[in-house]
């Protein structure tokens, strides 16, 4: 149902753990891949070192498929597997298709050693990298980024995986928080612009890295930092090492993250989710000049950002759309035409709550616009009097490059029609963006944020050959 | 996962669809159960009357399988199945077992014609009943309500269906909302009680008849009543037939499906669970000493009950737990040892919302309090001062004979321990239940109810052999 | 594949094992249905009684799908199912249709206590019978034969079950050589025709009963015996008693059992299957006019009989077609024009045999001619200069009503065509049929078989309603 | 159940097909890897180039799972897919482990246009090719030889696909017969040595090129020829054009291949396996000593030398195993104490033909001894008298470095006993091998093939590194 949904699509989310004594790796990797799956709902695959008891060894061995991680893993809950190290990985396709090819990790060897990866982001100069490694005689078998940076490690000059890894992370650009395992050793890279989030915590026995704060609560660690932007982390059993390999960029958090993708239960950026979506709804609330009975979220991604509107506001919030429990991914509509029965099967509004109601809907942000039409439609059956949408992000405009699969400029609504224009179109009374300083003044820092699907500045400049 | 969870299991529900002119049926029935899923997630299954061009007959196909609606019954959406009635049903299995043999719905041929039913509820003499049938050469290939139906209506002396099926209505006891199929006719019945809820909805095309309104709203009807208890209705290409076989029995509906069963955008039993709930939390806000912060719900059952408690009370309305949308019932945790890792799954905290506040926390009912205890220490992990617990039910003490499977009075918390050392136990600064005469307050007609559970007096006395 | 095939269709295979001390019984049934998989491959089950070790009772438990038996039963093997008894079934769907209602064991409980059935053959009075039971109120929710045997069970007015057993046996007219399951006895049946094969055997821990000996050597059983006609056998922990029900009736087996669907290496009905298939053979090779180069089977249905063939004319045996290993049913050709490519697909001429030979082929029986068609064209193509098909059955021209799949008469070639006819219709050079009496003299006792789907001399008559 | 099998495993198979138009090539390929099904049970794939119409290109697309054909690939029957070209693979793993890494094809792009290969063989200088390639940058996902040969193609300098595929397969050693996808370019090559066999056959509409002849019989094509050892063929629009990659090299064909692997109903190195293997049991029974009553396959791989021995010695052929049609790969028997039952559902006697009498038993070769030893005991079981074992190989006492998965020479039981010592170990009354220069008569250039693992002299050195 979710593909004629109308929604940007999370990219991906990673986990890594590493364990001072052998331990069930793989369990701990569903637990922290289970939280995050709404990062990516299409494959999930995890490799880790199997311990080879006999020479005190081990082998990588690596479990990928298409489907959700509850389907693809739960064969690990079955019984231990002793491991001390490993990484896993939830993805939604973009560019790449649906193809299995392009499900992560990926385990390879080479000149030095056996390594993994799983890669949250986007290098947004690929293309010209992959160019210079294949007219150099590498072979591409998927058109992951993932399989790129192996490559580049196994042709760096370098005496060794580390150097090589320093020289390649030098020559990404665009975004990318990763983990690997190389050896013994797990390994978390965030790019130095901090696009995509990523933490490191520490409990008794673990050390884990996951891209949002509530995969490490599943795993009961409550001591964590943030991965700073730039930074690479080395865990092994002699500790964690951490460095730095580019000094001097300046950081450029997705603010999207916060406005829509990550739980609003977990920290990204040391910002709380949540309160951060509140303060948006809050600013909205401040800029508001319709008059309205109620405030509503579409739930669950208006929830927060409704909340905070609310507040702000002092009307009566109100859940007057239920978000069914069981619309997922299970099926799909044969026909376009059946669009409504899809937005039907997963919103449906309360009637008497609706009924004869001037009311405040708040969403997180519009795309093609379609959604809000089919969902607003319902309301007035309903019988609700009048509908503000309210959208917690501001127009978006522009692609991104940076590892969100947003639309093409044409199929954006904002780059058709003025809010007034939307309002029209898709039904509402009347419907208002977030304006970006008002954006900024929710963030700690607003100036460490890319805002470049709503105002075309590229942090990075995309590259594509 | 679900299977270690502390909640009342859902029964039952049903849906039946008769169309004026040949339509595709299984879809429409798909639509209906996909929205009453929350009312049974163990079996899924249709009956309809496939049209026979040749010689304008029909037959029923029946299809039913272990699993939910959209992985058992996603097969009828590819393409058009031409029928003019059919009956659907989804199952939460509660004596019968988790067997293939005991889903519905129930098809047989018989000396008066075919039929197949559907239904929601239990029949309270059904042993003494199930005795005399067997001391009479008939033989049970289930444990289900419905071959009992059957037999009793093959069996009896009268002339014809229609008056067999009055005369064993007139021999049941307890709950029973069923829908039926008896060669071109579809049959809708609502137990004299009116335990289970039972809708009937009118469209241009279509006659429908849903335990709840959520499912004919996906059906697109807006024109809607009860069926009343005691009800028998007749629907066919003539039209729709009403006659009442019980007159004179008290209503008494069972008011668990408005605290916790039902959608909260449904009506049921001429009510709007999203209101009356509301109007539970409200009334429990009237009886409050507690001082705190702010009031949350446990999602999603305490949603509409925390919002009504709050606008009481005035204190903030949080959203401070989320519940994961992709915990299902996709895989089972091996040990029990794991309850807990299974309620991180489901619920996690806001740490920044829970952080240092006193919190009213509002949940629909206790059963055996392991949750509650789990998600109670969650809390306090997440740094909560203090954590009062309320309850939009009173006290569960007694089993249900109408078709809700309550855990043995053992094993129920409240015949053990009083609020105060639920309290202690679950780790709670404070445990409240809504009580009895409050909520009969929040009904239109709260003498029309069953507080059995509660009470232990039972308005149909149970009958075990 | 095999639903384009052009073969008789097995009916059903059953087995029943009892074991003095609790044993894996799923599993001994698990290895009898394998061996008997040739006789039903559309669904396979079984039903065991299950030990309940704290009361020292049982309960039966029934399991059975669609699929063959290493799929639907695998299961079993996986760890022990402590029980006494158990039976099972595999099936090949005649009249009721590919259903899962119609899947064998049937188990019920009635006033006499719990029972299951598993059945192999067609009782040839159901018709009657069902409409009796159902004026009396019987409802039926198959259309088996086993479910009609249970209500009449259930119905008896005998005061026990083994006397209503009996009443009931002595009402059914047809064929049925059945295994039943009633509380802690296992019980074998066979009609007094004697129309379906049964064999009882015993080791030092088991009693097995079985539809072919091969059933009883996977369980390791070197001592055993029919069961007779009209024999009705009761096993328990004090041993096997045996009675007759139905004295004086001439046996009448069905001749195509050994014809055709018995395994070679079994023996049914105190004949090896493989010895008289050779005599069949050379029974043809008796009358034989044509010149040939060689004998060569139409494999694997037509192996023995052109050995025997071979043996008695002195021509050279060849395996000039192979049998492909992989043709089951995995899956099936969209359009009946790719018929050719199905038999293409099961059998292959080796070319190097076949060019520029006058071969003698032989196959079992002819029906349709369908396949006979393509397979001569191969042959042709592969460079064969003459092909006489020699078929070890007579001519088939009639239905069967003891539990046989016959397609109905126009369909059956033998119908519409002489031999010659027939040769012409299928391109080969010549065609004949082992007359009756040739068949008659393979057999120790020629007159106690049935031959009715060659002669239309029924033996016992069809009563249909 | 094959696992605890005891024969040698077949390596691979492959298949490629170009057609002039565009037609359903993956529903070609699917027909051709199902007659090949037999080279290899545990995954199958294809890649073929999916024609774009928009813009008159095309790009690979690859499907391939761990299964058989019918249940990986049957989805290709249900549409058509146009395309040109295409290849396949059926593949035993061997050393690179039962993982879909290793499955194929493999397709990759790289500076000298895409391609994909299939392959079937092993290259024996992998080792110190993946060394040279691994000190250069290069990657590896998996142990394949074929990933080994993109890289190899993609790092060479050469200015073109072509000369650099021709320089790679000058730096090959060992055994490999690949097709492979160029961009629009269908390529064959088979090694100097000939290992594997390899044909290409032609039809009006299609050119096929396949591992045995009976790929290319399913295809409906005629006209066929062996590819040559050290022949590279190139297929497209324009026609075929054919190169001689390794003048000189003396061809040294797997003898293995007729002995065993292939099906009797092909053509290998332009032999007939089954006149082939009847010579073998010719040539057995010139030589033998013993009386005997009778010859018998073990089937189905003894089937055709046990027809020549029998006609060179006069004695009557008989089938007195069963071999079960249902015994595949569905299911694994838990414990190695359950290898007789493997072997009983397998096999099984025909009790009457055997008992009593003195039996040439004719198999293909002896690996471990293992099924061959309870083969025998179920033979006394029923009452033969004698059991001579007569196998149409040479003792098998070294490994194959040229595809073909043997046991470690401890394992092999011609390596610690001597004929004699065998019938002891196994309960036979005598073993019987072919001598090498028997089984070199039997082929018309005995010098011509590979004898190594018999002999230990290996055609091409093995280097390990
Ligand atoms: N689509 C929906 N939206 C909101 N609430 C729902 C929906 N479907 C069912 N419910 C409500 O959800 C509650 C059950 O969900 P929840 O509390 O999360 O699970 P549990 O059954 O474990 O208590 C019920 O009270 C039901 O009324
Ligand atoms: N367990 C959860 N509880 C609440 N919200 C969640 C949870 N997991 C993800 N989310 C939020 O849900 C939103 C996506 O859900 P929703 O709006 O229902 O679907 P859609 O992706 O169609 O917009 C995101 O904003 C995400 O932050
Ligand atoms: N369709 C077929 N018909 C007859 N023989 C076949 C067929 N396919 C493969 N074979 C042969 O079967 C043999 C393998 O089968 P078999 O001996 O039964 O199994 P195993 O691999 O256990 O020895 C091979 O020699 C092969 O040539
Ligand atoms: N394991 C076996 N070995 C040899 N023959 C068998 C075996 N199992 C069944 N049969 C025989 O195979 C025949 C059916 O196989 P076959 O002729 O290949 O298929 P079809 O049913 O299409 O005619 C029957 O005659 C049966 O007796
Ligand atoms: S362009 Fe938009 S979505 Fe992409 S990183 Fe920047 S803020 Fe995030
Ligand atoms: S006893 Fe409780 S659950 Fe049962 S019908 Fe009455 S109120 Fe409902
Ligand atoms: S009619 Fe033919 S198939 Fe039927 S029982 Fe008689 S001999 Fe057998
Ligand atoms: S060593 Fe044996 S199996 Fe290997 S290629 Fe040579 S003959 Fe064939
Ligand atoms: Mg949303
Ligand atoms: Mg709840
Ligand atoms: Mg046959
Ligand atoms: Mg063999």
């Amino acid at each position: 149902m979710e593909q004629q949904g109308d929604s940007l699509r999370h990219h991906c989310g990673v986990v890594g753990v590493h364990s001072a004594n052998p331990d069930n790796i793989p369990e701990k990797l569903f637990y922290g891949l289970f939280a995050l799956q709404h990062r990516g709902q299409e494959s999930a695959g995890i490799c880790y070192r199997k311990e080879i008891p006999e020479d005190g060894t081990g082998r990588f061995v690596t479990y990928k498929d298409l489907g959700m991680v509850s389907t693809v893993l739960s064969r690990y809950l079955e019984k231990p597997h002793p491991s001390t190290l490993g990484i896993g990985h939830v993805r939604y396709s973009t560019r790449g298709g649906n193809r299995l090819e392009n499900a992560q990790p990926l385990a390879a060897s080479c000149n030095k050693g056996s390594a993994a990866i799983a890669h949250n982001g986007n290098i947004s100069n690929a293309s010209a990298l992959n160019a210079r490694l294949s007219m150099d005689g590498s072979i591409f078998q998927s058109t992951s980024d993932t399989e790129l940076i192996l490559h580049m490690i196994a042709r760096s000059r370098q005496p060794d995986f580390k150097s090589a890894l320093i020289e390649t992370l030098g020559e990404l650009e665009g975004a990318f928080s990763m983990v690997m395992l190389h050896e013994d050793q797990l390994i978390a890279i965030r790019d130095p612009w901090g696009f995509r989030p990523l933490y490191i915590g520490f409990s008794d026995t673990i050390t884990a890295v996951a891209s949002e704060t509530c995969a490490l609560d599943m795993l009961k660690i409550r001591d964590f930092r943030e991965v700073k932007p730039g930074e690479i982390l080395y865990i092994d059993s002699s500790g964690v090492k951490s460095e730095t390999f580019a000094p001097g960029t300046e950081p450029k958090r997705c603010v999207f993250e916060l406005i829509y993708f990550a739980r609003p239960d977990s920290l990204v950026f040391e910002e709380s989710v949540h309160l951060t979506r509140k303060a948006m709804g809050a600013a909205l609330a401040m800029d508001e000049s319709a008059e309205a009975d109620l405030v509503m979220p579409v739930p669950d991604s208006g929830n927060s950002a409704a909340l905070g509107y609310a507040e702000q506001s002092g009307l009566p919030f109100e859940q007057g759309l239920t978000r069914n429990h069981y619309a997922g991914r299970s099926f799909i509509l044969p026909t376009t035409s059946q669009r409504e029965l899809a937005v039907r099967m997963k919103l449906h509004p309360v009637r008497e709550v609706v009924r004869g109601k001037r009311i405040i809907l708040v969403d997180d942000s519009l795309v093609r616009g379609t959604t809000s039409r089919i969902l607003i439609s319902l309301m007035r059956e309903a019988g609700a009097k009048e509908v503000h949408l309210r959208l917690s992000a501001p127009e978006i405009k522009f692609p991104c490059y940076y590892g969100i699969d947003i639309p093409t400029r044409k199929e954006l609504i904002s780059n058709s029609l003025s809010p007034d224009g939307i309002a029209a179109h898709i039904g509402a009374d009347s419907v208002k963006f977030l304006k970006i300083p008002r954006l900024m003044e929710c963030l700690k820092d607003g100036e460490g944020y890319c805002y470049a699907c709503f105002t075309g500045n590229y942090p990075v400049q995309p590259r594509e050959v």
